[in-house]
């Protein structure tokens, strides 16, 4: 596979920014007025894709946040709660507790159930807290937690968090695009992306997918200026500009990626190739004695967690190093109780890439004189 | 002159955002991971040339927040004031405003000294009200009131703040990079603008210029979790990286941007080039009848307000959209009390853009009949 790229820079096995076409890239070589005719059609057929890939849209709609994904999930925590809510968060890793921190920030009364990183947060546990606590208004969950890449079974809880009346927030940022999601059929009333994750653009915004009625319902909620969302909404609604300047040129490279992405077959076409790439990954990594950190049931296709090999030559920055001189990026951990990397799926990478990186993995083993296959070779 | 874009936009003549040159544009066609160590140089190149436009990097430092310049704003506002602290705002436009909103949604305790669009605000006046209320803490006033176009003289209401020993706070979103600006010798303690002005970058970021000692000493006032000045100012201290995924293609833009301001001569040539665009405007402007809205003493070189002719026959509707179907986007008005539309005269424009446009709007007048000229012609 050749690159799509002149400039052939490094492939990034990240949960983004990520490696995107160069056709994506070259939609931000125009300069539009972000408030004239053509710019503003693009805003609108861009929400309007959006919620063509999960929703319908006399239900549902979608806004689109400058920033990145944490202004999403903040725009949503800080002006969707009232003042008397109260938020419960399920929690299994990094993004959770982000979105704990938010709350703090904004004094939301806010609860938690925590759960290990390499574990689903457990259905039964948020219908007894559900069931014992009626202060509770709102449920949020991360889809796929980064941290380990993880999924968790948000229609479960969705249906958990309807049944008492709750209104129910998804960070999906890293999943959407790459899984298909049924808004209404999942109970979801906001769900948050951004634009540098399955869709393979550039990053620079967020978008929040909201049911209509519900988000109407806000008024007076929100805590901040910038990051109001339904302020936000209700611009892009009126005469279809964001109320602040909107990052043009990413805005017209996400346009692109959406065209790129039905031009693909859609979400199952791509959830398949980045399924592929995880799979090619997966075999390739165990093979050379590799284990992963996430149990095979609950493992995504977004990226793979792998734990530190056992060896004492063994070096994450010196792997680290040698993979990016070789022309390929891989990610760090970000656990709390384990030493792991982590090898993202998603991007304009293709199988050929994959098996690129893990003929650089193999070549930098030995380079440095790790050998953490079982049976001794020779 | 030829234009720098292959798919010959539209030349705009807006407040931002703006033409661009093709290089900074090219500048995208990369994707970097946001934690590699190219990058990483990248933000601290962009920081220290920041710093170096308009500071002494010993007690200055650069912080930069992704979303629009108003993000910026309210990132400022919002981190720095302590909970006891006042907030005096000199307001002349939309942009004092915007500022009042922002300090009012965060509950922070605040006054207001308001003046006509037309009019600087009143350097006695200022005084007189800290002399009269020794609560006030923070000083806030916007550079050049995009509203109107008119430049406010910072640095006699820095004077001013720092004699009762109060921050300054100064929103320069439109002129920094075409204003030579000198903290220090304004007394600046925060200084705002924004990726797609004067630097001439795409949209999607801001950037705060803070008194380092200063902003130390804001911990524990922030009021969100991604606008949080001090920490994202640790974040990239520290690791060197954003809190937050960056937007990556912007900042290699902005970085480009950084590059041609000094190949052109710096804030001086590029200042110079500006004016020369805003003398051009406005001269062809008044021999074809139309009247600016703001005095010559105030008036400055990033965008110019006239009014409206006089005539029966003009729609700014239709003449908007008969130069824009030309070729040329200009801007409307954001007056309370006066119909006006706007010209920019930033960006990669040239004196033969502005020419271009003159002619534009000359045969425009003519296409809608509506002829202001003083003398009969003929």
């Amino acid at each position: 596979m050749t690159t799509l790229s002149t400039w052939k820079d490094k492939a990034l096995f990240t949960p983004g920014p990520l490696t995107t076409s160069r056709t994506v890239k070259q939609a931000m070589l125009r300069d539009l007025g972000s408030r004239d005719t053509e710019f503003i059609a693009i805003i609108q057929d861009v929400r309007q894709r959006l919620v063509a890939l999960c929703a319908n849209p006399d239900e549902y709609t979608a806004v689109l946040m400058p920033g990145s994904g944490t202004y999403g999930i903040e725009a949503t925590l800080s002006s969707v709660i009232p003042p008397d809510g109260k938020l419960l968060i399920l929690i299994n890793g990094a993004y959770g507790n982000r979105m704990l921190k938010i709350a703090e920030v904004h004094h939301i009364t806010t609860t938690k159930l925590v759960f290990s990183e390499n574990t689903q947060p457990d259905a039964s546990a948020l219908e007894a807290a559900l069931a014992a606590d009626a202060a509770i208004t709102h449920v949020a969950v991360v889809h796929c937690e980064t941290t380990t890449g993880i999924i968790n079974p948000i229609e479960i809880y969705g249906e958990i968090a309807k049944k008492y009346a709750c209104f129910y927030i998804v960070d999906a940022m890293s999943s959407f695009g790459a899984y298909p999601i049924d808004l209404k059929s999942c109970g979801i009333d906001y769900l948050i992306s951004s634009s540098n994750k399955c869709i393979e653009g550039a990053p620079g915004f967020s978008f929040v997918i909201a049911r209509k009625t519900i988000l109407k319902a806000t008024c007076g909620f929100a805590r901040t200026l910038s990051l109001d969302l339904l302020a936000q909404w209700e611009g892009l609604e009126g005469d279809g500009q964001f109320r602040f300047t909107p990052p043009t040129h990413v805005i017209l490279a996400f346009h692109q990626a959406l065209l790129e992405l039905e031009q693909e077959g859609g979400i199952l076409a791509r959830g398949e190739r980045y399924w592929l790439n995880y799979e090619i990954t997966l075999n390739a990594m165990q093979a050379m004695g590799f284990r992963p950190y996430v149990d095979e049931g609950k493992r995504g296709v977004i990226i793979t967690s792998f734990y530190y090999p056992e060896h004492p030559n063994f070096s994450f920055k010196a792997f680290y190093e040698r993979l990016s001189d070789k022309g390929h990026v891989i990610y760090p951990g970000k656990l709390s109780h384990a030493d792991c990397f982590r090898i993202g799926h998603i991007g304009r990478l293709t199988a050929g890439d994959v098996r690129t990186l893990m003929a650089a993995i193999a070549e930098t083993l030995k380079e440095l004189n790790v050998d953490i296959t079982q049976k001794v070779e020779e």
